[in-house]
């Protein structure tokens, strides 16, 4: 098969603004679904757009790290750490990006990045360390899959009522 | 340095009944950590007790894909995928398992497991993928963090009033 | 391709004695040839019948290494180191194993496990690094592999007579 | 040791225009040597200057698949694939990148980036899949290196006379 | 630290012959021990000698595959598969080599190469996926470790008398 | 499938002298095209062969470490170091290798070897740790691609006049 610059490239309009979603946000993901030449490569790369006090809500990546960069605005993004011993037992690291700044959000923990700016939207440009990393957002994922989780098991695991989680739910 | 037999060994009285905690649970993990010789070699295992209706609540490993099996009692599990096109898209996987049973929970997703006894403990041995896998519990790391994640962020990701989070981390 | 939970569960019985071979042992593995969804993912697990006085034989996992803890009864256990510069020259480590113990074989290594109770059975569970770890039982390799290596070959290889050789693939 | 958020973060100033070299462009990388906290995480991120006609010489990364995408302006981008058998021998791969289009240069390949723009600086990001990518310069290494390589070398090498690889090394 | 070219060179003289050990051979590896700069770059090189019916025995490498070429004489060499099904379990696979024919050894599985000629010693080039591929004789891991292997469990995992094991281990 | 023995082996005649080519040397590299059994197992092995002042011209190898032993005559090798802070800037690192010497081009480096003797020629092997290693000649991939790259771009790169870069691409 002869090979061609067009399995390496995606005519992607990275530079185009999107239309956020409900949470204020819009991920807009170049994997190996849209360049086939990064198979085996590793590597992918993403805009995402935030609307004023918008978000790109907590997730994770089951198969990569990210870096980002802040091309437009500020955000405040943070991750936390895992069940480890204390001092770092669920610690919440967060920091307040200005555009140029680089944060690093280690493979498979639990991230978000927040625009706090109420009239202002923000960009940024994120990397990731596999060519298919995958994003599990939590909202999503444990209150609104398909079918739902069992109201009774996330009630116990969340210590709430289970009026609370089918609030979640709905 | 002369290695011996101990730096491949742990008495970790996997045998024994562990007391559970608030959601009805305990994972005792061996790895890395309690045998030094695991360094390198990509692997853990753990028992892990449940209370009758005691759940190990959603969860991820970052590093590492789970392999658990019964050996006691009912286990009702699950995970759910990532945001995938349809028809996989946030798709909520369950089973129950007998003793016996085997399953494969995939690295970096949300999995649970849950047991819907309510007069009987279960025991399941579980292995993990790598000598450190990491675990994040995600009513702990979302709204149990130190400090907290603000409700302001929550409230907006978990699309509820900022006092349904408050209640949840409180 | 809609995934669904039965990819990644087995009705595998790890609960239920086996019949043991004529060296008194039984490995029952779940790899991904029984589970498709392991795929990709590193890891496997198996369970393990000891007759009394009965032994899993020297052996090695080409592709992983494996931590096993003692279900029910004792194990005497060990493995050989390679050919390293003195002190830890084809030096044995061994240790006896009493329920609840874990210990850990590393990656290509060779190793047993030995039930030294003349009147009860043991149970192992295993688990391996690799979703397709690979086993080779030195004995049926070396001496009753098809065809047969050379008696010539092997007698030297062990400083032995050709009868011996002849003896050990009878 | 207790972790904190700035072990993840770089006021890099990815933002702020560079000053260009001889060629005509400025790479500003943020690696592990920059951010701690990427270690053994496998990526790094750059922001990478073209002054008018100004170019990213032909170059390798020996640990690293780079993908781009175009900030400002437009770039004239390729790669040359290895000693293949026909038809895909040093075939040479290029494209004209307008603003957010992306392109995948595979690791270890020769590639540039070239502004054809001769009024008009560009602006690209780029992201490795290594926490510590490597750059060579090929004019650099080849020509430039210190000590330098014999010109006898160079000169049967590049099949032209001394003098010209003298030139090319002055 | 500066590097220089000695960190990357060994005066090995694999130009030179060995003599040889009591089973006819020697391998002269050049690994990480012998060149530091190998460190984390996965290979390493032998030669290896093999008096007139001379053998490299029975052995496996834990942690690296092997490809061989013959520089004088004749081997005739093969491997063991693993206890797969049918047909492919614990099948022997061997060939006759002459000078500049290559063979390949996968990593773990157990393989000899054996000089048939009992008038002119045999060379070979070996090269292994490993910086430390590591060597297991398995007639010394099994029979001659230090301390021995119990006779009990080896008489009946090899199916002899204790007797001929004893005689195996003296 | 069966394997068999043919799987894993090659009649490469490595022992026999090839006839070099306009820069006075020829790889033959025995990799998985060659050996399918080699696939995944990651290591490939070349005979290279060097005519009385003939070399193996600046290259690299984007996927592999090698590592190399002269069987006859003498070569002048070396590698030139990438982009890093000083005093390891574009360092080239030199050795004069004679029969039995070891030498190793860490991965992706530019790399060369030159027989000096203008009378005798020269053997090596070299093995590779990839299964496909790749090469990337400089001269044929940065003067020689099909089609060439644009003489303004490697005029600019180089800092020579545009008619020594069509010299060098004719």
């Amino acid at each position: 098969m002869e090979v061609n610059a067009d399995n390496f490239f995606k005519a992607a309009a990275l530079d185009k603004p999107r239309v956020t979603n409900k949470v204020g946000s819009n991920v807009t993901l170049i994997n190996v679904m849209q360049i086939a030449g990064l198979n085996t490569l590793g590597i992918s790369i993403a805009r995402i757009d935030y609307a004023p006090l918008g978000q790109n809500p907590p997730h994770t990546h089951p198969r990569a790290t990210e870096i980002l960069t802040v091309l437009e605005g500020t955000l405040y993004v943070g991750f936390v750490t895992s069940n480890q011993p204390a001092p770092n037992r669920n610690k919440f690291l967060s920091k307040v990006l200005n555009k140029g700044d680089v944060f690093v959000f280690p493979a498979g923990l639990i991230h978000f990045q927040f625009n706090p700016n109420p009239h202002k939207p923000a960009i940024a440009i994120a990397a990731l360390s596999s060519q298919n990393p995958g994003a599990i957002t939590i909202a999503n994922a444990v209150f609104g899959s398909d079918p739902q989780i069992s109201d009774d098991v996330l009630a116990k695991a969340f210590q709430v009522e289970k009026n609370t989680i089918d609030w979640l739910q709905s």
